[in-house]
């Protein structure tokens, strides 16, 4: 009884257009300055936290990763129910995107940001409305567009720049809908960068945290979303029943109350930031915005992209973007100081 | 700058309205008999690789789990590129909906069956159109609805009944949109269930696999889709970019490659179905469809719900729903010999 179907026929007819979205490619055993991860391990409590829970493992996970909330809620002085843990800060968006949107509804980011939020409009059937970033990249005017869902990434990628939390704060008091504050990059941008200590006075306003980044978790996909808990309700509706594994939720717990590791990995990151951007400027007159993430936006002119793909020969990855307001940049993350030096080696036999 | 919106208000206004989906509860300390589970726990490799694997937790997973991929290759004999892995086959089930369905369409399942596709029409804004099973538990003919995407549970839940695979297949050729068998439990079904060995015959057949029960790592979140390639295509697009976690990704080809304690835990626990089963019978009168996956299906009478209650004020959960067409019935998950006794003992005295 096999089907006389054409395959690829049938799923041009079955399945909706859509582009999908491009990560940033993950090739073994190169130097990673292409995606922004840690450096430097996790809390040496999340290995054994980890180990801990595997017993578990054949039990269903807390649905609302209860403990999870609570820490983070000893951390950051959120009460749990503004808090909802999603299988990495991606699987968070997904839920924003869910409950707001219908076909048709208006997403507004000032751009170049994050890619992925043209991606997840497209599933909701949304329309991205992307508004160009000033030329010192200052935050544009966010709240003309009428959006249901308004984007910021604080500070932002790939540029690592801020918007003042009161501009942050003006936009959420000037927009009818919802205002996320993606945080990912926020531990490594100095104090005051944070918009979470004033989610109490705006309803409309969203923070996302990210253990991707300073925490060092990439691996195990795990993300925090901060809202007044009349959303939260609402985002619980429609988040995937268990979308935070046993394992995951654990390595949050241990890698949250590790506060003293956190704040080294931080200092080193922030330090090393400092050095590599000395060099890049000294020896090859780069320039970039003030650096407030663990990485750099340099501005390396037309020989951009052939840079990228010299180092790529080499094994070392950075980002590159053949968009024309990015393709004479490069992104590239911090690392440790020994990735630095192995980054500047090369780039003095390229250039 | 506090805002002057009224919360509650603000969200009526912001999100669309959405019932959600609630899972089976999850109170620690109580025998679960709720939700499925095994009560056996998972292969010992996945405890060495899961610890092998932290020291990798900075770095972003493989976006498509590749090495997990290769492993379902070689134990199911489908090549790589017809498989995509998720965060839990929910997670699997989540790309299907945003692939094929814009508001509006129809998806056609039949009924009861798995609760979670009618919250998952809704979010896509989709119509969820139940064909009530045949008394007997026979399928009831799905292709009238015309839906674009068609579910069946295999063996089903609640039911714990197969549909054979000539109907499924019927079903797949007799319909213009996709079919979905969703196999999370079909270890227990013994030869012949599976509808994996006819997908390269059938372009609109898709298969999903779970690793929370026969696998023992529900705390993992893990399953698997099968489709044709062309399928598979597009469903990449609409996945989050990062779903499997380095350690879930590991635990899962332990798991798969450990075939010698997986077909134990199986032998298990339809073993133990058998004895509990004949207990169940000979002790109460109950009765249940033909056992094929890790639960009975009771018909209790309508004491069920009292009898629900009274095993959970003895910490022991089993599955109710107040629904009207399994209100006399309860759903018992086959746990270890030591769980039946314990469950008996219990119910004697309710009894």
């Amino acid at each position: 009884m096999p089907s006389t179907r054409d395959p690829s026929e049938y799923v041009r007819s079955a399945v909706r257009a859509m582009r999908g979205y491009t990560p940033g490619e993950q090739r073994a055993g190169c130097l990673k300055l292409n995606t922004n991860e840690s450096p430097w391990p996790p809390s040496p409590r999340v290995a054994e936290a980890v180990a801990h829970e595997v017993d578990r493992l054949p039990v269903y996970p807390d649905p609302l990763a209860t403990p999870l909330l609570e820490a983070a809620s000893r951390r950051y002085g959120v009460p749990p129910e503004c808090i909802i843990a999603g299988n990495g800060s991606d699987d968070c968006l997904t839920m924003l995107f869910r409950a707001h949107l219908e076909p048709g509804d208006a997403v507004a980011c000032p751009s170049p940001t994050y890619g992925l939020y043209g991606t997840l409009a497209e599933i909701q059937g949304a329309e991205l409305r992307p508004v160009p970033y000033r030329s010192d990249w200052g935050l544009p005017d966010l709240a003309v567009v009428g959006a249901r869902l308004t984007l910021v990434v604080q500070p932002n990628n790939p540029s690592g720049t801020i918007a003042p939390s009161d501009v942050v704060r003006a936009l959420a008091e000037r927009t009818d809908g919802v205002v996320v504050v993606d945080e990912a990059y926020v531990d490594f941008a100095g104090d005051g960068a944070s918009l979470l200590p004033y989610l109490a006075e705006h309803p409309n306003l969203v923070v996302l945290r990210s253990f991707s980044k300073s925490f060092g978790l990439a691996g195990v996909r795990l993300g925090l979303l901060f809202a007044h808990p009349s959303l939260v309700t609402e985002y619980r509706k429609v988040k995937d029943s268990y979308n935070v594994d046993r394992l995951a939720l654990r390595a949050g717990v241990a890698a949250l109350d590790d506060v003293a590791h956190h704040a080294e990995m931080v200092r080193r990151v922030t330090s090393e930031r400092a050095r590599l951007g000395r060099m890049l400027t000294d020896r090859y007159g780069w320039s970039f915005p003030e650096p407030r993430a663990n990485f750099l936006l340099c501005r390396v002119g037309p020989s951009a992209e052939h840079v990228y793909r010299a180092l790529a020969d080499r094994d070392i990855l950075v980002r590159f973007w053949p968009k024309p307001e990015l393709r004479e940049h490069l992104r590239i993350t911090v690392g440790r100081p020994a990735d630095s030096d192995r980054l500047v080696a090369a780039l003095d036999v390229i250039i």
